[in-house]
Order: C-alpha cells, then sequence, then structure tokens
C-alpha cells in the first residue's frame, strides 16, 4: 500500500498531514474525494510532528561491532522485535550489524507483514468483516512467474527503500505509475478516453483561455510586457496552440491509425471546453504530480517482498519465530518480559514493538496509560486490490497499454497493468485499488462478489474482452488480514505521537504510523533507523 | 536515433512533416529552435504524402509458403536486398516467411545500420568530417555488461517495433524518457533545476494566472458560471494552487530534507512569476507530451540491437553478406544485377534497396533520371552522441535520479542516465545526444574535444563530479559513419516522395526516409511491410 497526500493548500509544507489514512491508492484526490465524504476538510489537518529544522539531518549510521569495543564499554544488548513487517525486520538487521541478540516475534506465518506478494500455492486467510460474518480463505492459483503485489507496490526515488534494496542487492525494474496510453473514465464520461487524449485537450483548452486573456489585456496588472510573450510562448509549446491561439487539437491526442507509410488518422471530433471541463479529471491527470508518485517509480523485480525477504535472510531464520502472536508485554526496570500464546514467557533487556497501533493497544501489560491511549487514537484504514491474472495480455496486444493506471473515479479506484513480464503469455492486471469508503464497501464482500464487481468495472474501460480468459483472481481486504487489521491508519488528532516515537521505559515502538511516510515502507524504514539509533545510543551510554 | 515532431499549429494532424530530419533527439522545441536558426518556418512544411483515409489500414498480413501452393501458381522469387539495417533485415525476415530466396549485402562489418549498440571490444570508424580532415577509429573500452545505444535507443507503445519484439522473443524492460527527479538547465538560469520543481512552478504560475484572470470575470464571455466552477476545481489540482487561488510552493517542488519521522523540509524560495517564465522552459516542460515521447517508453534488455540480431539470426547467417559494398545497380525487364566492390556480379528476380537515399543516389547504374533526382532529393541530418562510462553510479547514489534525462539548451541537448543496469557498479550516461547546428559542430571535432565539451557542460548540471570515476567514453557522430553519412534525413520538397514509394522496375525502394516515421525503426519496419506486401503480391500475380 502506498497513500497519497491530500492536495493541501499551496505552501502547506509545514502542515504535511499525518491524515494519509484516509486512502489514496494512487491519486491524492481520490483520498481528496474521500475526506469531503467523510466530512474531513483539509484545514482540520494539522502537522503533530514539528517540522525539521532547515539543517540536513544527520545522516543514518549502522550500529557496528567496533561501537562497542573502540569505546571499551557496553555490550550488545538482547532485543525482543514484535512484528516481522518491514520495521521489525530492519530493526532486527540494523541491530543485528552491532552483534546486538535479537529475537523477532511475528504472529503471522510468513515475515513481511503488509510486504505481501501472493504467489499460486500459497492461502490468504480473511477475518470475519468489521460488520460481522465469517472469516474466509482463499487459495491462490496463479500460474509460475505470476505474482500479485497485495501491499506496497512501488518506491520513489527518493525513499530509502531503494537504499535498502542497493545494500540488499535486491535488483530494480520500473514500475510504470502512469501512462499516457491508460485511459480515464469518470461517472461524468460516456466512455474511457486516453490519458494523452485527456491531457492533450485540458492543457490546450487551458492555454488557450489563459492566452487569449493574456492577449486581450486581461492580465496587464500582473504581467510586464515582457512576461506576456515569455508566457505566450510557453503557452504555445504547453497547450500545443498555434498563432490563433486556439486549440483544435493535435497530434499529442493520439491517432485512429497511426503515421507509418501514411501520416495517420486523427481521432476526430475533438471535445468542446464545456465537455472537457465537465470530465471532472484534475485529479486524475495531475495523480503523479506528487512528491510521491511522480515518474519513474520503481518495484524489486520478482515481487516486492524481495526486501523482506532479503531483510529476513540477513537477520537470520534462527532468530525469527513465525506463529508465534504476543499477550502480554510487561517492562519492568532491568528488561522487558513478552508472554506468547501457546508457549514460554520471553524476556529481552529491550523491546521493539512494531505491530500496528491498533492491535498494541489490545495487548494486555503494564504499559502507563498515556501510551496506551496514544496507541488507541489511530484509526485503522480500509484499503483493498484484486489481482486478475489472464491467459491473454489483451491490454499490450489490442490496446498497446504497457503497464501503467487507468484511474476511475468508479469504486474500483484505478487498474493497474502489470510493469513485468511484457509480451509473456500470461498477466496479472489489478483490477481494483479501492480506499476509503469504497473499500469499505468491499470488505464486506465475499472474494467472489468482489470479483463480480471489478469485473464488472473493467468492462466499461475495456469492454467484454476484460471479463474473458481470466485464469486466476485473488482479492484482499486489509482491514480483515488476520494480525494486521487495516491498510495504514490515520491520526484523528495528534495527541500522543509524539509520546509514542519515545520509548516506553525498554519499550520502542517503529512503524510507518510513526512518521510522516504512513503507508509507505520508507515509512517503516526511517521509523526503524530513528529506533536503532536511539536504542544503540542508550546502550552505549549504558 | 528517434526525432521529434516540430510542434505545429493545432490541428496539424494533416500537415505531419516529413522534415522531422532537422533533429530532436528528444524534445520537439529543440528541433523547432534548429529550425528557426536555418530559417525553416514550420509554415514551409508540407505533407507529400496523403492522409491515410478514415478507413483502418489493412493490416498487415506476412507472406506464406501456403500462398503459392494454395493458388497453384506462381513461385518464391529471388530477392537481393541492399543494405542490413533494420528495413533491409525485416524485408529479407518478412519474404523468408513464404521461402523467397533473399540475399542481403551490406558494406558495413557488422548488421544493424544505424540499430548500432556499441560494448567493449567494438572498434567505431569514422570518416572524414564533411569539412574535410582526416577519419577517425575509436576502440570502445566499456566493461561487462555496459553498452551504448549510438542509435535508436526507445520505443513508443504504439509502434510496430514492439510486435517484432513480441513476434521475435526480444526481452524488454522500460526506457525512462523523462524523470520528474533529472534537471532542467537554459543559458537563462542560474543553475540546474529539478523537473518537479520547474513543473512545479510553471503549472502553479499558470493556474494562478487563469484561475485569477476567471474569478475576476474575465472570460465571462467564453465561459459559463457552470464552466468557471469546473475550471477553477481543475485549477486547484492542476496547479496545486489554495482558495486564495494564489500560487505560493507546494510539496510538488520537491524537499531539501525529505519527509520521514519528521515533515520534511521544503526547497525554500519559490521563485516569482517574471523569474519562471524567463527560464524558458516551455518546450523542455513539454517533451514527453508528443505522440512519440510519452511515457513510458521501452527498451530491449541487453541493448537494442537484439532487434536486429533476431531478425539476422531468423534471415539466417548464410543468407547475409557483410562487408560488401555495392557498386551498380542496373535493372532489366527479367531481374535485377547488382554489381560490388572486388566481387562476382550478383543477380536476382527483384532488388530492395534500403541504403539511405544520399548513399543510394550515388551508385551507378541504370535507374531512370527521375528516381536518381527523387534519391538525391533528401538532405542527410547530424547527429551524435556520447557514452559516458562510470565507475560509480553517482546520478543513482547522490542525486537519487534514476533513469531518464536532463533537458538543456546548451550544444549537448540531453544528458541521459541508463534506463538498465540500477544500482550496479558501473553505468553509462549518454552526455550529449545533440542534433540540428550543434551536431554539426561536433561533426567536425575529434572525439577527445567531444569529450572535454560534453564534461564541461555536465559540469554545470551536476558539478565537478559528473568529471570523475570516468572508465571510458565513447562519442560518435553519424555524418561520419562509413557507408551511412547521415543520421537520417530531411525531405526539402516533397517531389519525387512517392515516385520512391513505387518500384523502380524490379528495385524496390524501403527505409524509414519513406515514411511518416523518419529517424524511428518503426519507420524502416512499416517501410518494409509496405514493400514485402507490394512485391509479394507482384509475384502472386506473376
Amino acid at each position: 500500500m502506498q497513500a497519497d497526500r491530500p492536495p493541501r493548500p499551496a505552501g502547506a509544507l509545514t502542515r504535511r498531514s499525518l491524515l494519509v489514512g484516509i486512502g489514496a491508492a494512487g491519486g491524492a484526490g481520490a483520498m481528496y474525494a474521500a475526506m469531503g465524504v467523510l466530512g474531513l476538510a483539509p484545514t482540520e489537518r494539522t502537522a503533530p510532528v514539528p517540522p525539521a529544522s532547515g539543517a540536513a539531518p544527520t545522516p543514518f549510521v549502522p550500529p557496528r561491532r567496533s561501537d562497542f569495543t573502540l569505546r571499551g564499554d557496553g555490550a550488545p544488548a538482547s532485543v525482543l522485535v514484535l512484528g516481522a513487517g518491514v520495521a521489525g525486520l530492519a530493526v532486527a538487521y540494523e541491530l543485528g550489524k552491532a552483534g546486538y541478540h535479537c529475537t523477532v516475534l511475528e504472529a503471522r506465518d510468513r515475515v513481511g507483514g503488509r510486504s505481501l506478494t501472493l504467489r499460486g500455492g500459497d492461502v490468504l486467510e480473511e477475518t470475519a468483516a468489521p460488520g460481522g460474518g465469517a472469516g474466509a480463505r482463499q487459495r491462490v492459483t496463479f500460474g509460475e512467474g505470476t505474482y500479485f503485489n497485495a501491499g506496497p507496490a512501488r518506491i520513489a526515488q527518493w525513499m530509502v527503500t531503494l537504499d535498502y534494496c542497493r545494500e540488499l542487492g535486491v535488483p530494480l525494474e520500473v514500475f510504470v505509475n502512469a501512462n499516457s496510453s491508460a485511459y480515464v473514465l469518470t461517472e461524468g464520461m460516456k466512455g474511457p478516453v486516453r490519458v494523452r487524449t485527456a491531457r492533450a485537450d485540458a492543457y490546450g483548452y487551458i492555454s488557450e483561455l489563459l492566452a487569449k486573456a493574456t492577449d486581450e489585456g486581461a492580465l496587464d496588472a500582473r504581467l510586464t510586457a515582457a512576461d506576456k510573450e515569455r508566457l505566450l510562448d510557453f503557452l504555445t509549446h504547453f497547450g500545443d496552440i498555434g498563432g490563433s491561439l486556439a486549440y483544435t487539437g493535435g497530434e499529442r491526442r493520439g491517432f485512429r491509425v497511426d503515421p507509418g507509410v501514411g501520416a495517420g488518422t486523427g481521432l476526430g471530433r475533438v471535445p468542446s471546453l464545456t465537455e472537457v471541463l465537465s470530465q471532472g479529471l484534475g485529479r486524475m491527470l495531475t495523480m503523479d504530480a506528487g512528491y510521491e508518485q511522480a515518474m519513474p517509480m520503481f518495484q524489486p523485480v520478482g515481487g516486492m517482498d524481495a526486501i523482506v525477504r532479503a531483510l529476513a535472510a540477513r537477520v537470520g531464520a534462527d532468530r525469527i519465530r513465525t506463529g508465534v502472536q504476543v499477550t502480554g508485554i510487561t517492562g519492568r526496570p532491568d528488561g522487558v518480559e513478552v508472554t506468547v500464546a501457546g508457549g514460554a514467557p520471553v524476556r529481552a533487556d529491550y523491546c521493539v514493538a512494531t505491530l500496528p497501533p491498533h492491535v498494541l493497544a489490545k495487548i494486555p501489560g503494564n504499559l502507563d496509560a498515556g501510551v496506551r491511549a496514544a496507541l488507541a487514537t489511530p484509526i485503522p484504514m480500509s484499503a483493498g486490490k484484486i489481482g486478475l491474472e489472464y491467459g491473454r495480455r489483451w491490454w499490450e496486444i489490442e490496446d498497446q497499454v504497457y503497464g501503467g493506471a487507468t484511474e476511475t473515479d468508479l469504486d474500483i479506484g484505478h487498474i493497474w497493468y502489470p510493469s513485468y513480464g511484457y509480451h509473456a503469455e500470461r498477466g496479472l492486471v489489478v483490477g481494483y485499488y479501492n480506499t476509503g469508503p469504497a473499500a469499505e464497501a468491499y470488505d464486506g464482500l465475499a472474494h467472489r462478489e468482489r470479483l463480480r464487481r471489478a469485473l464488472a468495472a473493467g468492462r466499461r474501460v475495456h469492454g467484454a474482452k476484460y471479463g474473458r480468459d481470466i485464469l486466476a483472481a485473488t482479492s484482499i481486504a486489509w482491514r480483515r488480514q488476520p494480525h494486521i487489521e487495516g491498510a495504514w491508519v490515520r491520526w484523528p488528532s495528534t495527541g500522543g505521537l509524539s509520546l509514542l516515537q519515545r520509548p516506553a521505559g525498554r519499550v520502542y515502538f517503529a512503524g510507518d504510523w510513526l512518521t510522516h511516510l504512513i503507508a509507505w515502507q520508507a515509512g517503516a524504514l526511517e521509523s526503524a533507523r530513528k529506533v536503532v539509533t536511539d536504542l544503540h545510543h542508550r546502550v552505549l551510554k549504558s
């Protein structure tokens, strides 16, 4: 999962919000719309964490064995890490570099947490829906070579996640987050339009309107003569408008018959300004403008779980205990005791709890009331995806769409075309990636009904072929994932966050939910680095 | 090589120009600027090939052996193919499917023509510069795994080139043609700015200007009340402007300190509208808006020559004679005779000449005067590239730029960061890709001087590190490539083009220069398909 920031008032850097949990799934506006539905006006958002000072942050220095020998004092301590997700594995990996004795306890039967890549042979359990009902179980039947990143799927160039890929030797390839050949479809449109066409029309009319207003002197109070000339030059390029300053289409829209030996044939009638504006595509055409979503983005070759598998391998299988559910956390002056279901209590000098806050909040122990209240504050959010494996890559063969996303305002949110296996026989399309109220609605559905809805919506974009050649399908509702119980969290109020960024005695907390990168693996990694640094400094001083 | 279309007046689909030879190298405006320098006004451009009719074109049907047996008449003929570039190999490959006896004559010592991928161990010969001087010879010393696509480097999703990759089993990966984290630099700027920052500022101010004009009623004659409301909503998203309709920056610009545990620190002062307009970035920020340049684009894994190597393998090594220079082409009523340097004449039923027109025009023979005049019409154009192999991928490690291009108006044109080998030890940067007058200037330089200039320009973008850790460098000036003598051609007038799209007796012509996709492999492939279809129909009827 990776949420987008909601669009914010200009200059709002100091108001970066933690309220991303409302969901966005790849289009800031989706979240914005959802916030509107929930009555969460952007003005309610605040920044609980003080903005960083202007100085560059201290670079992360991993603990080293020599830190102890050089100082001649202290020694690596024992650390219990709760949760083998990205944050927990990174904590154990980094502390392990200095010889800390880490034990990672994971309630699920595999490592990775939300960094979940599903392949044929996997079994996906779901708990009862929040509104009641029974649990469910899907057997994944994708073919050899097909994978479904059910959780996070993309990495921005600036994120620390890429540094870990480099350090761990995880090979990368481009994740196509935006594709000019993919489509946009809103309820206000008669049918799907290629992104390139919608963008050409929108940019064209914007340029025409502004160019004509400029030309007629309407902006004389704001623009010098030189500004005007430069603006008109800019708009000529930007909107592909000619000397008349009128937008009448152009090759950026695409072709019905591509150029080749012949000149090509255009798409036909250019919609009117009113038609273009009524499409309501503002947020869809700016999906990739955000800092977290801009192209190019990246993914590990072979599945996102390559990162957590590499981390787990470095930590060592003998230090990770899966299928172990924590039932109590008790801090003592000299250590931490953790009780587990059906096993002996485990003790260590320190504990780093990386479970989701809403899960941690339910675990008994002696954490003080303020800490418990803070853990109970963030609200777990819904997000869902469906992976549709096709026996024929019709999106490439027939639609000439290689990766990327179709953006909609339907309840499926987005359709993602695979950024791997180009021209292979099979391919996996993400038939929905929804958040907010749409995801909440899908939470309560059985897999079969989710599939039915996904196909119905997909047919509106791609026609009947969307329902054919399907070999396998698996859907996930993150609110129903055992021991995770949410896609990410939203902080409805900021009280308690800074409290949890500090240790509660010998218990530390780590996770994306403690950062400004909620729903991104990078948040978990940054949080892990902070806790590792804090803990190591404390041990060195002890 | 792949040229962009020059920007054209809106609605100019029917005026798609063949004059792309003026060069563009990844930014329509570069070509536009070059055209201005040369006094080539866009209005001079015309479309010599009639636009295709509204009907979908007849899909290409490759010749099959059964075409002969089913009809009970005719038989595969013998065909001499001149030139083992993309067009020539595709002709031989397609005709070979029906059992035609093709012989491919290639003057160079390797197949591929302009689809040239250089690796360690290769030797690159250059003829004397057009202005005189001596020839030159570079020994390529790139390390294992490093390659340099000295010619074409990228493929658009809609191009037939991808169909050939699928058919031939050539694996693909994304070519990052635009990167929000890369830079723009013009002579009018104090220093480089990230694409994302420049774009955020430009879009922000455009939105502010148009939103305020709309809000103040300056567009009331053009917009209904509903239009106005929708336009303002669109601009809010598009420009990331708030309720005040003023652009004051925002997270799209990027950060000095990235968000993580803290909220991040913005980039600082937002430039004024006047400053933004004076950067002159209109064409650079719309580089990827064109139909041929939009993201995502693709490349074969391991080097562009994977396509020509696959074609050559299907044609068969025994049917391709390299190092054979054609010295005469004589058409006869019953066949074609081709003389070659230092060898016996070669005869066949038909000939398909795929050499560049300016090379063909110099070969003696009995082609009629009209055909010879037509061949002499297109003007060969200059383009150049330099491949810089670094021992350290500083653009990834320090600048967090993974693939893509920095656009400049310096004489280097573009800097391309590699779209392969992410996080490897070494990497190859294309230090310039220039066209037009800049390329003409570089044509006359020795490799060492080209390298010096490339490094000086690159330092203006990346600082001193651009000059460090260089392991190897190779540069190419396409005007100085033996037997090719140009990057692509420009048609200064349209006379003769349609003549060359028809056979001259038993001699056919094929190449990108006969299509509306000049400088793209897709043009060569489309032309090859047309000739194959025409020739096969003729043989079936004979």
